[in-house]
């Protein structure tokens, strides 16, 4: 649904019927990262986000220059939430570093439960598309896949200074492996509707720390 | 692109300047397959499908009784496709069974840079797309997965007979945990159009082995 090709924007302010700019930015983000974790954004139309918030579909231009800026924003968007999430648990200073993660991986196994397992998440979404989706996506999908890579590494560095994790351990690699496992998991969890594949990964992924 | 709503066939034969009946509709499948392991179901267009093979848009239900039904034969196609090859790495009795395993691994790594990182696997891409495809295609990818990890448990199993591979590993959770692991580096390496997620994964599972 969402191509980078330049859109002329209207010039001047929404008009009035338009109330609260912020807010109706706002609700098209959340309708933009509901609709688009649950179909990608191939099957996602701009007509059934605009629909989901009532904004006219003359309105869009208002509060966003072009549907390929709207793709972006909807990335940050996304991002913004799970990063803030991720800190959440990751930065509890109050459980041990891996007890932290352990509480991240429950939490996103309630979280698609809640969902019934339609929505996945919109980086692996996203990703699967690559083919059909313009450059600047996929700069943006691997940035903020590096910044979650990056607190998990942060979070089992402490486990390693802790003597939770052996002292070999690369915390790099082993936060790259779990990032490229936990969205193959996600993917089967939605295709088996169930929490099985997330759970069994995470399983695997701790047993294997130990080692 | 591709729904289920029931199409009515055009009756009769096919018009006599459609050369080849079966060569056509195989044609219509290899390209299928092609561009659906690039974009994904939602972004590939019949319209793109057929004028690849030449196919005048009239002729379609000649081939096939409706998109769905040609949903669900590429499914069937990628399918038979993959299980042929997964049989030439996995039944090869003159290699021990887990460098049968590394044999497919090497040779999906080489597939994956053939085609400059653009084509992902068919079953992670629909799997994805989920929640705007229709229920039997649910239904289908699940048991083309199961049947690939049955392969992977089988070969598996010979590596602890062997004992490549502890007494106590459980093959069919390996199994499993590899085609998690494995849709998610390849969705990665689509990402990131590099092998490093699918080497990288691959590395990670192979020394869990030895635990």
């Amino acid at each position: 649904m969402l191509d980078t090709q330049p859109v002329k924007r209207r010039r001047g302010r929404p008009p009035k019927h338009l109330q609260g700019f912020s807010e109706t930015r706002q609700s098209l983000l959340d309708a933009g990262v509901e609709i688009l974790t649950e179909k990608g954004f191939s099957a996602a139309g701009l007509d059934e986000i605009l629909k989901r918030v009532n904004v006219p579909k003359g309105s869009f231009y208002h509060y966003f220059d072009s549907k390929g800026a709207f793709g972006l924003a909807l990335i940050q968007h996304y991002d913004s939430f799970f990063e803030h999430k991720l800190n959440a648990f990751l930065q509890d200073s109050q459980l041990a570093p891996l007890d932290r993660i352990k509480g991240f991986v429950r939490d996103a196994i309630q979280g698609m439960a809640k969902y019934e397992y339609q929505r996945g998440c919109l980086v692996g979404n996203l990703g699967q598309e690559m083919g059909s989706l313009p450059e600047p996506y996929r700069a943006s999908l691997l940035m903020v896949l590096q910044s979650w890579q990056q607190k998990f590494e942060v979070c089992l560095e402490e486990a390693r200074a802790a003597a939770e994790i052996p002292i070999h351990s690369n915390s790099k690699q082993l936060a790259f492996i779990f990032w490229i496992g936990w969205e193959g998991a996600v993917l089967r969890a939605k295709l088996e509707q169930s929490p099985q594949p997330l759970q069994s990964f995470a399983d695997y992924f701790f047993d294997s720390l130990r080692c």
